[in-house]
């Protein structure tokens, strides 16, 4: 092999939109050109605190700002999450692996390769990306990482556990697979194309081995949320819509309100978390093929709306103010709705997931339920006390995975790196 | 609720790709108004065979022609694919679920509903159709019946078995798990839109119930090769193209030379299988972490392909002739290749599919590796003899699910059903 080729047309039908491709120098017999990979220019079209929907599905997404971006951002159309366990007992060695990440994350999310070198340099060695995102567009890719509350056990951080990250209480009706739960941390990867998703976990996982391992994964292949006001609201596979009344990424105030941690939401010992939130992730298996036999109207009942047009009971449009009390009073839109629970109000940008088939020939798919706020006791438990106790949907539906994590600030710029003011002493 | 509802721009960006939303009218307190929903216009881009590529992957493949859609059709994006066990004696039955599934797919592929009432007529009535695809487009679905070998163990159909499906032999380091194995059918569904591919089997799974049962699905989220000549080759998780040489679907020659059944490969038994094909599946697990941490060199000698342009050894482009006494003599591309197989030559439409977390926290991840090929001893059997034995790439994968199915020629007309011509007395 003789010739050294840097295609900058090939998948790459935007200008604004490189391929991985272009910015890749792809050398002769695995000899990569480091220069040039890591010269590239990269097209950001919003900043991670800068919610503007973006209608270029190919483009990137800032992964610097104020707020990690992947939580107000316009919900990508797929899902990879992965809960990992800690592994290393090294603070330092912990430390280390943060800040790798955070550079390999930020190279993704612009579209390039992880290592500047793109495969590393020498032939000799493994490459330092795993290389199936190459040629691809940077397909709006956010990566937010999460503590659970056992990382606080670890490293000496017990006393800069918030007291806003509670372990979720036991719900009735709760069948949780441990297996399937918790986690001491936890990164989720949206994007617009799955193997972007699937590459950012993969290539992340790579650099932890031995210091992390995945506890834990999920595939999410449909969002089942917007936060982009105007966008048609997405379906969950029971057929309805259930996320009209999201927080839109436009809405700063009520992000403010809801779902950013503040300065003074936070005391002398969780002053690490101003800007950041708090991830609620269920894994919701729905009973798919009895939903599938129950009646029209009955299914209508459980939600409060209608099936086709996803009206509110008695309205005639999606977005029409809900009555509640036109509803059943076990219906889920009139139980989650905030006026049913004293205001709490949560993001949602939760996935579909479809994992195969159970030992029975049944569909083992559901939702996988995302949830940011600001206060998890003022935010999802006091909405699931209010559901699990009387929600009409919980015959068709059991949560069997849960887990809770503080989501830090974002990282400010190319000298920053995730939990850096959880870590740093002066912090 | 008063108001109906029937929206003809939601969804809808292009004239020729309709949203379902446009297609269905959709009626207030649950009650649709069926003729409006069955007069719909729809917009078809292609015919089954017709296989020019399809720029707008939102749009519709036709359902019917002399051969199948999702074979010669220009790959698309995701897949979801079921096999079934049959759990009925009735001939009838059957026959009448087969023209029941075969009224539903195509409907669903023109981008409808299941259930020409859109929600069955009546509230008090399970809807016909689940709903999570309304407002979605047709993304290209392609849905391709196959009948496994043990479906010809029922209804008296011995000896309508054609000798061309044959069981295929255990081949070296085979560790096939039954439940993921094997099938009296399956269906394929690919399609741009996970969910489109998801709803569909789900659809269909619902239809069959108390008939067949899910015996194992598999969903793929990113394809591995491709159809279109001029089309970017994908990559596989181990980040290396591996499809280049494909057959294209525009290459008609080709076509009946390796893959569709002629008239003259058939005897008075399988006359019925003329315009089909055979269809092998396996379910190939990757040892990611282990391919991870091996050298690029390595990587590149196993292929025998560079990484970043997907060229032969000694070569500059990817779609260069390879040179194959160039290759190291167990290099996959070498070893796959006509010219060591007697000219065998296979059409490959595989998917990536991440299935989660393995018990020691390494993905469950791999290629679902599809092939069609007009007899399945000169196709698949003769190459995978050659690759079970000698294949470098054996060190970093396994076969772990394994099924071959006949797959009937196409759906002629709205008349016309699944294996019509198989279990017609006159056929």
């Amino acid at each position: 092999m003789t010739d050294t080729t840097t295609d900058v047309s090939v998948g790459s039908d935007n200008s604004r939109t490189p391929s991985r491709r272009s910015l890749l120098a792809v050398g002769g017999a695995g000899l990569a050109l480091g220069a040039a990979a890591a010269g590239g220019a990269v097209a950001v079209t919003r900043t991670g605190d800068d919610p503007q929907p973006v209608a270029d599905s190919g483009g990137a997404v800032s992964f610097h700002g104020a707020h990690q971006a992947g939580i107000a951002t316009a919900v990508q159309d797929r899902l990879h999450f992965a809960s990992f366990d800690v592994k290393t007992d090294d603070r330092d060695e912990f430390v280390q692996l943060l800040k790798d990440w955070t550079k390999a994350a930020s190279r993704m999310t612009e579209g390039h390769a992880v290592g500047e070198g793109a495969y590393g340099g020498l032939p000799e060695a493994p490459p330092d990306d795993t290389g199936e995102a190459l040629g691809l567009k940077p397909s709006r890719l956010t990566l937010t990482i999460g503590f659970g509350p056992s990382l606080f056990e670890k490293f000496g951080l017990a006393d800069r556990r918030p007291e806003a990250l509670v372990d979720l209480p036991k719900f009735p009706g709760d069948n949780l697979d441990k297996a399937r739960s918790d986690g001491d941390l936890c990164i989720q990867a949206c994007a617009d194309d799955p193997q972007i998703a699937v590459h950012a976990i993969r290539n992340l996982a790579r650099i932890g081995f031995g210091k992390v391992a995945i506890r834990w994964s999920q595939l999410g292949f449909g969002k089942t949320s917007s936060t982009t006001p105007d966008a048609q609201t997405p379906r969950n596979l029971m057929g309805f819509k259930d996320g009209t009344r999201n927080i839109a990424g436009t809405e700063t105030a009520r992000l403010d309100q809801h779902v950013w941690v503040g300065a003074k939401d936070t005391d002398a010992n969780s002053a690490w978390m101003s800007g950041g939130s708090y991830l609620v992730a269920r894994r919701i298996r729905m009973n798919i093929e009895t939903w599938d036999r129950t009646s029209l109207q009955e299914q209508e009942d459980v939600f409060g709306r209608d099936k086709g047009e996803g009206a509110p009971v008695g309205k005639a449009k999606e977005r029409d103010e809900p009555f509640l009390k036109a509803m059943k009073p076990d219906a889920h839109v009139r139980l989650a709705h905030p006026d049913s629970n004293a205001g709490a109000t949560i993001l949602r940008r939760g996935y579909s997931f479809t994992d195969g088939t159970d030992g029975l020939g049944r569909l083992e798919a559901g939702l996988f339920f995302l949830a940011y706020q600001k206060d998890v006791r003022k935010g999802f438990i006091r909405v699931q006390r209010n559901l699990s106790r009387s929600d009409a949907l919980n015959e068709y539906i059991q949560h069997v995975g849960s887990a809770v994590f503080a989501v830090p600030p974002g990282v400010r710029d190319s000298g920053d790196w995730w939990g850096r003011a959880l870590f740093s002493k002066e912090a």
